[in-house]
């Protein structure tokens, strides 16, 4: 399997793992993904690249259609974010830690 | 290191690897998304899975800013396109291919 493959693959069976509300139509509610972050968010290096600030930008902007549940686009908001801080941090251009907001919001 | 840090790491360094411009600010020209998908989407399940529509979809919708330059951030949208085809096809949701359009695009 390529690497893209390998994400892909893990994305869902995250998702699908921690929303695991059988019948229930596929969602994680916020302890679910709360729970996902605090474990998920383990090792030192990742604590100090991805601030609480990520963390919190990254609940505020999921939950876009406020139904208190996070679909799997919003989940892959949700890693897209996190991985945009990781990012910003190791390219060097994590100035503003978590709130990075060097380039414009794409609307 | 969790599933989700393998997540994230995998996407930064495989959009730094194809975005091999040094010096230039990190991003992928369309040609090295191409070749990126190309290269990564091997698997025939994932050929299967991932229709060429999304493929399409996910090129047409990624440069949203338009200066034919994929950033990191598109870059992860790319990804959350092919990840929800991948997820609509594996909980049965995937009536229409690629154009799964179920849930009303978020604004």
């Amino acid at each position: 399997m390529s690497r893209l493959e390998n994400i892909i693959t893990s994305m869902v069976e995250l998702f699908l793992e921690y929303a695991d509300d059988e019948g229930k139509k596929k969602q994680l509610n916020k302890e679910e993904l709360k729970r996902f972050l605090e474990k998920e968010i383990q090792s030192e290096e990742f604590k100090q690249q991805i601030s609480a600030e990520a963390v919190e930008e990254a609940m505020e902007m999921i939950d876009k259609n406020h139904d208190g549940e996070i679909n799997f686009r919003e989940f892959c908001r949700c890693v897209s974010v996190l991985a945009k801080c990781y990012f910003n941090q190791k390219t060097g251009k994590g100035g503003r830690r978590g709130k990075g907001r060097d380039e414009p919001e794409d609307n």
